[in-house]
């Protein structure tokens, strides 16, 4: 926000815009400001041309889409950008300039130096940093690093390694389309051709569908997911390595983490420490065998965690396992781009 | 074999007998040895009372299935026994002595000093010390060690860190059938109630559904997975630590691997290791974004091997990252048991 906006700001409901209204993550936005009663004087839906004139239900009411354009910006107070990152790049510094503030979902900002990443368990403070754009993490980083940001706080964390189990949903509504189009082909014999995704998904997982950096060896969502780690922990220098792959899940991701601490921390204490940390679930119940699923992450706000055992392999004790399951489109985009709404706005 | 049957071996064409012949890995091991061109006088087919009279196709002909019992075992050579712990416990050492050498599937005898636990193309010498049976070693043992064996034989390997993708076959052929009728099911918006696993398994995962061990945390397939890795490597303080995880795959396993070396080795050098090593495919397209996975594995005898590059979070550069697909009824269990008698009868 301007400071002009700024400090009419508090006299007034905002004005709020989702750039990207009709994708995956823009509907879910539309569903946690509704279900999360926020204040709003006007919802704005805006998308690309070929979406103007869609209605959407918001609160009872129909809403037509706009199209994304300087001009369908003015006047907004906060604008939830999720249309990709070339429009990111090119609507975002225009709707600044009309005196919102943005909260983007997009990869385009989230490592400049200058945009504050934000999970608001962990790092709210950052948001006071802000110069009208405020990034909104990777969903791998947001879902591994809300509950292992309370243990960090107990023991720091030195290493994490990390391996995924990504949803569709991470690609697009079109992706969780294509994962059930193609499972029914499948299911009945049909050939069906990937359009979507690279690789067949019906029963299958494959390594995560971004550039691979051929010095290095780790693909674009890694490489994400590895910086914003340490962005939003404010540590520069922590070390973490990621393997993303994607499963034939609809929605919710789930990670297994194997973590190095600074001295050893007891799964008991770690399970204490979880259960009483904001955005997190514990569901380890190793008597029923039950852990963290999909299934039940699916549409619910919480990151679970469960599978939290000292790593026997490390003879220092310092070393714990977990796995955690967290909504790829609630916390792991529109739930945590809502929260930071939510504080702009206190 | 008893030293009588060992005389008279090298004579004769062995007679054969699989146990369990009507599961998922007794069907397999069946296409297996046609598919080899296993030399053998006769095919026994064994399975319990309710399967007896039951047909199945072997070289063209039809094999009727007999009741495994005492009798049913006189006069083989060969038993390749996966009908579960229980049956061999009761009667693998009843083959033993009527004369067979038994190749056991199941983990009754894995962890036995006396029995052999052997993946041919890494430890084929300790088939020489074996006492009448022969373990074959659990699924995500024998596809994470035949592409970490000649690894080590380069580097010698300190730890593995492991997180498992793994299929519905682990758990025979009624889970397969459980997964592709629980996914036709939510497609159609029907409900289903899971009846062979104890989660649904249309579009979920879950940690896998083995007793865990209330005092290290770790599941039952985890610790013999750990456990076997070392005995199949013959080193006993190897430090291992899985995280075992059920995908909705149908019959090939995924197994996301870190380890730590005790000298560095290149990504390149470890490609180069691993082209020239029996039983494992490279597949590590960067440029194409092609790796490992299920479907490309499933069917197939290599495991194949991708994602091979130095893991970042290790400053002393000692540490590889390596994805791997293995199908888990062929190499994972019916394959690595007829390589075993195909050795045994040379």
């Amino acid at each position: 926000m301007s400071s002009n906006a700024e400090t009419t700001r508090n006299k007034k409901i905002p004005v709020v815009a989702i750039a990207g209204a009709t994708g995956a993550v823009g509907v879910e936005l539309m569903a946690c400001l509704e279900q999360r009663k926020f204040p709003l004087a006007e919802l704005r839906l805006l998308a690309s041309a070929r979406s103007v004139g869609k209605k959407m239900k918001f609160r009872g009411n129909d809403v037509s889409v706009q199209e994304l354009t300087d001009k369908s910006l003015e006047g907004v107070d906060i604008a939830l950008f999720s249309a990709g990152g070339a429009q990111s790049k090119r609507f975002a510094p225009a709707a600044v300039k009309a005196g919102a503030v943005v909260v983007d979902n997009s990869s385009a900002f989230r490592m400049d130096p200058n945009t504050p990443l934000v999970v608001p368990e962990i790092n709210s403070g950052e948001l006071a940093n802000h110069h009208g754009i405020i990034a909104n993490p990777n969903c791998v980083a947001i879902v591994a690093a809300t509950p292992l940001w309370p243990i960090h706080q107990k023991r720091r964390i030195k290493r994490i390694v990390m391996a995924t189990y990504q949803a569709a949903s991470g690609a697009g509504a079109a992706a969780m389309e294509e994962l059930s189009e193609s499972t029914r082909a499948y299911l009945e014999g049909r050939p069906f051709q990937p359009k979507v995704l690279p690789h067949p998904y019906a029963f299958n997982v494959f390594s995560h569908n971004t550039r691979v950096d051929p010095e290095t060896g780790y693909n674009e969502e890694e490489t994400k997911v590895m910086q914003e780690c340490r962005k939003i922990f404010g540590v520069p220098d922590l070390r973490v390595s990621a393997t993303c792959v994607r499963v034939p899940v609809l929605r919710a991701h789930c990670i297994s983490l194997n973590i190095e601490l600074e001295a050893p921390l007891s799964p008991a204490e770690a399970r204490e420490v979880l259960s009483r940390a904001p955005g997190v679930r514990v569901v380890d119940d190793m008597e029923k065998n039950y852990f963290p699923m999909p299934v039940d992450a699916s549409g619910k706000d919480d990151v679970l965690v469960g599978r939290i055992r000292t790593d026997v392999s490390d003879p220092t004790g310092c070393s714990l396992s977990l796995f955690v399951a967290g909504d790829q489109l609630r916390k792991g985009a529109a739930l945590n781009a809502v929260q930071i709404a939510e504080r702009l706005i206190r």
